[in-house]
C-alpha cells in the first residue's frame, strides 16, 4: 500500500508540474487553496486537492485531463461549490479544474429561445445578462450555483414544477471526456432522434464521465403577468393534500412550495419576515392576465377546501422578490437556528400519492428523534427537504439523525421515489443509490469503466469502482 | 469467411432450438413469418432473421436473451413494424423477439398521473383502455405503433410541440440486457438526481442496449376545452414564418402542423376531404375554455398578419378527429399517388429560426430535382417530414432522390439541426449520425460495447460496431 501510494504521489506530482508549465500562476498548490476548493455547503469535511487550475477555455481544459489522463491523477470539477453530497470532495487527491473563470454568456438565440454559455456563468448572472432580451432562465436551486454545477447535478429548484429540471432545460454540452478528447453532445434543434442520448447522459453525472465547458440552455419568454401568494394551513396534512390536488388537477403553477412551522420560524427570525408561524405554501402563478388570475382563482378554492387561509398576495416585483428571497434563505435560516450554525440538508422525491404519507410519517419521526429538522420542499414535484439541525461532534445526536435520515431515504424508496430529488449522490449517499437500483448500478459502473478506464473523473463519486 | 458462416449458423441453431424448447410453438422458423418480421414500413426491403420468438414475460425475454448471449446470436425487438430507417431488419440474422402478445395496461396510478404497460400496448390500446379515467397518453407519432417501439426510437409526431417526445414523457423502464440481466431503470418519482439518467439512455437506443419490457408513461389530464382548426396561406413561408412567431411567442398550441399544397391534394384524394390546395396549418389548442379562446384569438392575430386566411375551425370530437385521421394518413395518401406505391418518408429537425430557410431551400431544390415530395411537419418543434415518391427500380430518379435527401440532411446539419427529429437511425441514417456527431458517435460505440460486447442487440444500427 505505501509503495502505492508513493507511485499515486509522484505520478500526481508530474502531473502537477507540466499543469503548472501550461498555466503558470493560475495552478495554485497553497494549502489555503486547495482547503477552499476541497469542500462544499454541506457539512462534508473538506478533502483539498493537491491543486487548482483555474482554466480560461474549452482547449485548457482538454489539455490539463490529458496531462492527468497521462499521469492516472483525478480530476475534479468546481463551479461555486455549493453542492451537497461532498461532490468536490477530493477523495483521492488530484487536480481540481476551477471553471469560475470561464463565465462568459457566448451566444443569446432569442429567435430560438435558447442561450450558449461557459460552465462558470451563474444563474443570478445569466438572469442579469437576459435582462434586455423579455427571456429568462427559470432554473433555480436557491444558491447562486454555476450553470456547469447545475447541469452536473441535474439541479432543479422552486420552478422545475412548471419548467422542468435541467434535464429538460439543456439541449448540448461540450464535454472534455476523460482522455482530453472534445464532443458536442447534440446539436440546437429541440427534439431528435439521433442515437444515444449524450446530453442527458452527462447531465447529473457530477463530472464522473467527463468536464462540462460549454452548455446550451433553452429560455423562456417572461411571462405576461406573475403573481405569488402566501397561504397559511392548520396542519401539515391541509397544506400537502392542497398541493396534491393542484398537482392532479393539472393547474400549471410556476411555483409550489410548502414551508413547516419550525421552518416558517426559523424565516422570520432570520429574514425579518413576519409569516404566520404554521403548515404554509409559498405560490406562484405565470401566464397571460387572463390565466394567472384563472389559476390563482382555481387553487384558492383548492386551498380553502382544506382549511387553508385567504391568500396574502405580492404581485409587485420588490415585494415578490423578498419573499422568494426569504424561501431562498431557508437553509441559512436554519443554519442560526444553532449556535455552532451546523446542518444537514438533505432531500428525497416520491410520486405525488404517496407525499403526504412520506411527509406526515416524517414529521412524527423527527418528534420521537428529538431532533430539531425543518421541513421544506418543491412539493409539486414530490421532493422535500429535511434539514437537520445536528452537532456532528456529539455522538448520539449524530447516530440519532443518522438513524432519521436513512429512516426517511428508506421510506421514500419504499413508495417508489428516489434517494434524492435534486441534491445528487456525491458520496454521501452511495449506499441510498444503491438500496434504490440495485442491478442497475453495475450498469452505470460499466457505462463509467466504458468513458473513464482509469478513474480518474472524480473518483469515488455516484459509482464505486 | 465460409468457415466463419458457418460457426455462425451452427450457433444460431443451437440458440434457435434451446429457445423452441423454452417456448414450443411460439417459436417459428417459417420463412413467411421471418420475412415479415424482417420488414418495416420503410421502402428497407425484409432482412429476415432465423426465427420468431413470441413472448409473455420479461423472464421469458431474460431467458431467450441469454441464450442468445451464450450462441452469440443477434437478438432483434419488434412491436409493430412501423418503423422508418430499416429498425427491425436483421441484418447478421438472429431471433427476432415479437412483443406484441405483451399487450396489457399493468397499472394505471391515476393520482400519480402515471401508467405502466408491456410494450406491446400501442397508442391507441392505451388511450381507449384510459378513456374512463379522464386521462390521456399524448404522444402521437401517427402510426399505431407500440409503446415500446417508441420509446424504443424515442419518438414524439403531432403533440410534441405541448406535451415533449417520448423522452420526456417515459417516467421508467424495465430493461433485460444483453447477458439476460433484468434492470429497473428508476422510480416513479417525478424527478430524481440519483446517478445516471440510464431511462433516457434507454430511450431512443432502438434495442441496440437491451430489450425494453415495461414502461412507465406520464399521463395528462384530458383538457376541459379542445379546438382545432384549419388555416391556408399565400405561401409556404408565410405559414412558415407564422408557427416561428406563435412558438417565439410563447403560445402553448397542442398541435401545429405544415401541410405543402402537394401534400394537402394527396389527402384531399385519399381521405376525401376538401381542403383548399395550398400551404396550411392544422391547429390544436387545449386548455381551459378561456385559455384555448384566448390562444387561438392570438394565432388567429399572427396568422392575419401573415395574409393567412380565417381559421375553419372544428370543436365537435367526430369532425376533430376525421381532421386529425387525414392528418395521420398523409404517409398512405402519399404512397396512393404512385401506381407502384413507393415512398420515402425522411425527417430532419432545426432551431426554430431555420425553419423557414431549410424548408423554402428544400423545396427550391425538389423543384430542380424534378421529383414529387409532398412536405408535412411537425413545425413548431422545427422538425418536418419529406416523403420522396420515388420508383427505386429506376436508377436514375433513386439516384436524384439520394442527392436531393443528401442535401436536405446536410442543409439541416448546417443550421445546427439534426439529421433525424423523430424517425431514428437504424442503419438507414448511419453515415448521417457520423456527419452529425463526429466523435461523440466513438462515445456511443463505447456505451455499445461496454452494454453488448458480443454486438448482439440490433447489431448495425446506430453504430457500427
Amino acid at each position: 500500500m505505501k509503495a502505492q501510494a508513493a507511485t499515486d504521489t509522484d505520478r500526481y506530482r508530474d502531473a502537477i508540474q507540466r499543469i503548472k508549465q501550461r498555466l503558470g500562476d493560475r495552478l495554485s498548490t497553497a494549502s489555503a487553496v486547495c482547503e477552499k476548493y476541497g469542500k462544499d455547503e454541506s457539512f462534508h469535511p473538506s478533502l483539498p486537492p493537491d491543486a487548482v487550475a483555474t482554466v480560461h477555455t474549452t482547449e485548457e481544459v482538454a489539455e490539463v485531463v490529458a496531462i492527468c489522463a497521462q499521469h492516472h491523477t483525478p480530476v475534479i470539477a468546481y463551479g461555486t461549490g455549493t453542492a451537497l453530497e461532498g461532490q468536490v470532495g477530493a477523495l483521492n487527491g488530484g487536480v481540481c479544474i476551477n471553471l469560475a473563470a470561464m463565465n462568459e454568456v457566448l451566444r443569446v438565440n432569442a429567435e430560438d429561445l435558447d442561450v450558449v454559455v461557459q460552465p462558470g456563468v451563474t444563474r443570478k448572472q445569466l438572469n442579469t445578462y437576459l435582462r434586455d432580451t423579455g427571456l429568462f432562465f427559470p432554473i433555480d436551486p436557491g444558491a447562486d450555483a454555476s450553470l456547469g454545477g447545475m447541469t452536473a447535478t441535474r439541479a432543479s429548484g422552486t420552478n422545475a414544477v412548471r419548467y422542468g429540471t435541467m434535464r429538460e432545460n439543456v439541449l448540448a454540452l461540450t464535454v472534455v471526456l476523460a482522455d482530453g478528447r472534445v464532443i458536442r453532445t447534440s446539436k440546437r434543434a429541440r427534439k431528435s432522434a439521433a442515437g444515444y442520448d449524450l446530453t442527458r447522459l452527462f447531465v447529473g453525472s457530477e463530472g464522473t464521465l467527463g468536464v462540462i465547458t460549454e452548455i446550451t440552455l433553452r429560455l423562456y419568454g417572461i411571462p405576461e403577468a406573475m403573481s405569488s401568494a402566501v397561504c397559511s394551513f392548520p396542519t401539515l396534512d391541509d397544506a400537502v393534500n392542497c398541493v396534491i390536488l393542484t398537482i392532479q388537477m393539472g393547474i400549471p403553477v410556476a411555483r409550489i412550495e410548502l414551508l413547516d412551522d419550525v421552518q416558517l420560524d426559523a424565516i422570520n427570525r432570520y429574514s425579518g419576515t413576519d409569516f404566520p408561524v404554521a403548515p404554509t405554501l409559498f405560490l406562484e402563478f405565470h401566464g397571460s392576465t387572463a390565466s394567472v388570475r384563472e389559476q390563482a382563482e382555481t387553487v384558492q378554492s383548492i386551498a380553502h377546501d382544506h382549511s387553508g387561509g385567504d391568500f396574502s398576495w405580492t404581485t409587485d416585483p420588490e415585494q415578490r422578490n423578498k419573499m422568494w428571497q426569504a424561501r431562498h434563505d431557508a437553509a441559512y435560516a436554519c443554519k442560526a437556528l444553532r449556535p455552532d450554525g451546523q446542518i444537514w440538508a438533505t432531500d428525497v422525491c416520491v410520486p405525488i400519492s404517496q407525499l403526504a404519507e412520506c411527509i406526515s410519517e416524517t414529521k412524527r419521526d423527527i418528534d420521537a428523534s428529538q431532533l430539531v429538522a425543518p421541513i421544506v420542499g418543491h412539493v409539486g414535484d414530490g421532493n422535500f427537504h429535511l434539514v437537520l439541525l445536528v452537532d456532528h461532534d456529539d455522538p448520539d445526536e449524530l447516530q440519532r439523525a443518522q438513524a432519521l435520515h436513512e429512516r426517511m431515504v428508506m421510506r421514500a424508496l419504499s413508495m417508489d421515489g428516489t434517494c434524492t430529488g435534486e441534491h445528487g449522490i456525491g458520496y454521501g449517499k452511495l449506499d441510498f443509490l444503491q438500496a434504490e437500483h440495485g442491478e442497475a448500478v453495475n450498469v452505470m459502473r460499466s457505462i463509467k469503466l466504458a468513458l473513464d478506464p482509469h478513474n480518474i473523473m472524480n473518483p469515488g463519486k455516484i459509482v464505486r469502482v
